[in-house]
């Protein structure tokens, strides 16, 4: 990869309504695909997540633990089938927009172990990077070596790809300002952190939040977890509210933004 | 793979209505997907062709030929777009019958090079027979090492898989009865065979006629062209009417049909 690429990452928690099921947040969509259009980074790959399209029904079947009995299999095709669904609309609504979208289905080319990634086909991928696609994952149900199946994150997705692709920087698009000193919804002394190391990172863990709705794959403490490999990596990495108007704008064209910068 | 996995090709002119652009054939999936449920052979892998979800647009962009210049970029997202919804509804007519269907898209999957299969990552595809899954895959826009784009056809999808997976059986389910001798619609004195071996299929290759419709991935000459390798490997090929009520069926369980076995 001559230029190195962008990630996106979308949250479910601003692409979906989170409190209802199998309900995307069609508005939301629209804008920030606008806003990636106008952007116009390349290269440039989207990871979103699945929202309600996901983790409820991941719940439903029980997904999270493994497989455990034949009950479940029908299960993971119905998970697998609803953030197909999500999928569809985001890869819709690019293209809709003439942005030259084509999805790389996590359960199709990814392998994890213990839930981890073990092994991930990025051939397809890299050929799309190189002749100005926009590849679009997600996290999705995938097949374990370990446990049969799991739920990938899209957050493990980004880092393990940002790695592998030596990207330039992540954008991570979610429902907050970015990392707080503490809870802004209960601690009026919280403040919005602008920038951040890795070192200082690791004193303020115990005082980040979770974000407010349970998340089977880990609020901010769990992307955290996954952002930091692609951190120590170098790679910049921006977390904006993408529930706002031009954030994602401007962190995609690296101006100064509202949000909070994690660096090595 | 301890039991050989059966392969199942439906071809785009029995699910789709070739003559009307991205139309279904609704009544077609929903019979067939029935015919499935009730055979109940496992391990099973589905693969669809594109039918008027395919050819048309592709032929539209002119991906065939492969990538000449950037505004065919947004032609392949938009032709591999058809092809997804189509598999969205074959895989959704599964799992409403109950079969634990999970799409293993070949563009995240496969790389072609100059339009034949160069690699192909096979590990979550394996790893869900193992389970009891049903992969589907279907004919789809694929990235090529040396042409930047082709259309791979599910037969060639079939034939690979099938001498990979050392399958069983191959079922072809198209619109006509099987192979002729001469072209059923225009020679009366044209019969059906009923059982052919690759040495007798030489001699008569020359007076096998085309499918109705132009087909930018060959009709049944293409089909032969195909299957023979897998038909080379052991694997008995057996094609039948997949429009008419019950050939698949009795196709899947080995049961006597109407149609043209092909072996060794």
């Amino acid at each position: 990869m001559s230029v190195r690429p962008t990630v996106l990452k979308l949250g479910g928690s601003v692409i979906t309504d989170k409190e209802k099921k199998l309900t995307p947040n069609l508005p939301a969509i629209e804008r920030l695909t606008k806003e990636i259009s106008r952007a116009n980074v390349s290269p440039l790959i989207l990871v979103h997540g699945g929202g309600s399209f996901g983790h409820p029904v991941a719940e439903q079947y029980g997904l999270k633990e493994g497989y455990k009995d034949s009950s479940q299999i029908m299960g993971f095709s119905i998970t697998h089938q609803a953030m197909t669904k999500l999928n569809t609309l985001i890869v819709g609504a690019l293209i809709n927009h003439n942005i030259p979208a084509v999805e790389v289905q996590p359960s199709s080319c990814v392998i994890t172990k213990a839930g981890r990634i073990q092994s991930m086909e990025q051939k397809p991928l890299k050929k799309m990077l190189e002749m100005g696609f926009v590849p679009v994952l997600y996290g999705d149900t995938v097949f374990d070596s370990e446990t049969g199946f799991d739920i990938l994150s899209g957050d493990q997705i980004v880092s393990s790809l940002a790695i592998n692709l030596n990207a330039r920087r992540i954008v991570v698009g979610v429902d907050v300002n970015g990392l707080y000193t503490g809870d802004p919804k209960t601690d009026s002394g919280a403040h919005l952190i602008q920038h951040v190391t890795l070192g200082e990172l690791k004193k303020l863990e115990n005082r980040i939040g979770g974000s407010k709705v349970t998340d089977v794959t880990g609020g901010m403490l769990g992307k955290m977890f996954e952002l930091k490999p692609a951190v120590e990596h170098g790679i910049q990495t921006i977390i904006v509210n993408a529930t706002e108007t031009n954030r994602v704008y401007k962190a995609l064209k690296g101006e100064k933004v509202v949000g909070t910068v994690i660096e090595r």
